[in-house]
């Protein structure tokens, strides 16, 4: 018998309570002894509960009984989680968490609290909700040398993309539908301004370079400028725009980014739909895999914490994993990475902009006086010098292959 | 240091050694220690190798080393593999392969003999090539209970099929690219009659039901009927065809198929191309996640085998992979299952369908006097009691989200 506590009874934390009684048989069959809940960690009233007497609002009961192997840290936010996360892994508890705000600004911090301690910090529910991530990177895919990353990481942005790309709805229209169906918070800035995406891609850079890949690293933008302009050209051209979160590493140097790319229908990662993710890595000798599904969710989100605590109870030592904070050299700076570009300008500026980039093919927008090209394949450094003479719009990352 | 043997110098076995050499560095640093091949066992002479001293032609050579822990059986088939694997077992020495058809057909004695001898048989290489999911079955998703796995599991089928779907080609045109390629071997039987994915389907039934689901158990069809009409007639209807490996967990009994499937263009296994496969895994708390990559080749298959040999030598106890010997009623009968056809007969037996079925949608072919329609869904039991007086010439199922 393995003891847990739940920390935080919101939408993970009541999915981690509900599959370990939904599937409690066939996990203790698979396992070989039971997982059970002793306490649940909660500030609110849970009296009329069915088991009540599981819940507590004091942190040190669960803490101090020494019963307690396993703590899921399914809160969410930086406080009080780290202190509570940091407290259970110096008692040598293991702690398992969904929460990638956490893993992404103190998971060196905590992974090194946990090595100290021979006992694990987990998040394999961090990234990309159930969909199994974390530990075929760290497991199956460790003969390879993973050079790249690329995913659709943050399913409500992928909605809203998807909304205007199959529906034609406006990004307001699209999003104001998100909130309804639960998929958008009423503040929505941190999906739509890609930061969860930028948090996601930083843990899984972190993890497959030991290089902490600092949020504030990353290049990030949102999909809040996608317009129908944008959807209409890119439909014509046979692509669609989704919220890429990209990472690469080349000689023990790191660069990441999150924004939105302009992806051929044949890509894998084009039909990914709706509130689903998708993540493709690229290693050395496996060329690229993909993993795909619900990237959140109340059961789909429990099902990767149980996962990982069902991987603590089989073998409860330390699992290894770990990253260093980053030298100041670590990053590979934007200037230097190749991309080429999907640029939107004015109908009059055509002539600035061969002038530039020599030959292009224009495709022109019916709504707008605006007007595309795709620009040839260069450095950022080299495509901001050349843009500085032509006024364009804006522009949108191509995603290769 | 972990000294391992390659078992068979071919294509995968050439892989392992090519993996393990190119990113001994990384996988070093990862592990915390190198993986050395001491012996490559092949009966061919290898003396103008650049490490010709490690080749031998003696497996007892390699037995009788207490230094090898890992043996890589990559030899395929069942002579010599299935001595070699149990003998090398029973020395308590740990076995990966890739070889579906041992671990098919004898993978129950030989997990049972490595559980007795508390070593590993593992087996990841031998469903899709490069692509994590014997792990994540057995890992990462044990939070759930898997009732369904659907995939497309042979890279051969899928290339002739997308050949046939994107390019208009004959089946025996495509095969004939197939074989040019060197996706299909000169005797492509096993491929093109569905046997070698329902090797794969049985690997995977298995594992996740703990019931040995022999191959002959599983209903097997392969692609060879598929012809231009069909691929009209489901391209009009916003379909493809895939061959498809499914498998069924209910009430602790097992079905598994293989068979030419129709599929929706939205179904996230439509878009899987040319020799890839995709593998889409239903949970009862994840819902759905499907596992994409290169289901075969040298350095993807390779890349599994490494990545299970890495798994060991991280922690060289028994993972705990077993399963039973089926009891005589383990099985659901096929006539109990519910499905839909895409059904093809004669234009002129028209009205003795509808007279059957009730008020069908029928759309022709242009190419031949025939026409299709979509059965109801039912169970196989009365589809196949209904269909006696229609002289259908072909059903192919529809595969359901």
């Amino acid at each position: 018998m393995t003891k847990i506590a739940i920390l935080g009874f919101g939408t993970v934390g009541s999915g981690v309570y509900e599959v370990l009684k939904m599937n409690k048989e066939s996990i203790a069959k698979k396992l070989g002894k039971e997982i059970e809940v002793k306490y649940i960690l909660d500030i609110r009233d849970f009296s009329d509960h069915p088991e009540a007497y599981l819940f507590t609002q004091d942190f040190n009961t669960i803490l101090e009984d020494k019963e307690v192997e396993i703590v899921a840290e399914v809160i969410g936010g930086i406080h009080p989680a780290y202190n509570f996360t940091k407290a259970a892994l110096l008692a040598g508890k293991h702690v398992v968490t969904s929460n990638k705000e956490l893993v992404a600004t103190m998971g060196t911090k905590l992974l090194k609290i946990a090595k100290d301690n021979n006992v694990n910090y987990m998040f394999e529910a961090s990234v990309g909700g159930g969909i199994p991530i974390i530990a075929p990177l760290r497991g199956c895919l460790t003969g390879n040398e993973i050079t790249r990353i690329s995913g659709i990481l943050n399913g409500t942005t992928n909605y809203i993309l998807t909304k205007m790309f199959k529906d034609g709805e406006s990004f307001e229209d699209a999003l104001k539908a998100a909130q309804d169906l639960g998929y958008a918070e009423r503040d929505p800035s941190s999906d739509i301004l890609g930061r969860d995406a930028a948090r996601k891609i930083s843990i899984l850079m972190s993890l497959v370079t030991g290089i902490q890949t600092d949020v504030d690293k990353i290049k990030t933008e949102g999909i809040t400028s996608i317009d129908s302009c944008d959807v209409e050209v890119a439909g014509k051209m046979g692509c669609v725009i989704k919220l890429i979160a990209r990472g690469y590493e080349k000689d023990g140097k790191v660069f990441a980014s999150v924004s939105p790319s302009m992806l051929q229908k044949d890509h894998p990662l084009s039909n990914i739909q709706d509130v689903y993710n998708g993540i493709m890595v690229y290693g050395n000798a496996v060329d690229n895999v993909m993993f795909y599904g619900r990237g959140a969710g109340t059961l789909p989100t429990a099902s990767a914490v149980v996962g990982d605590m069902i991987e603590i109870a089989k073998d409860p030592i330390n699992q290894g994993i770990f990253w260093h904070e980053a030298s100041e050299d670590a990053f590979i700076p934007f200037s230097e990475i190749n991309d080429q570009y999907f640029v939107r300008i004015e109908k009059a500026d055509k002539e600035k902009a061969a002038l530039v980039f020599g030959e292009l093919d224009f495709i022109d927008c019916q709504k707008s006086n605006d007007s595309y090209f795709i620009s040839p394949e260069m450095s950022n450094g080299e495509f901001n010098s050349k843009i500085v003479s032509i006024p364009i719009i804006k522009k949108i990352r191509i995603e290769q292959e």
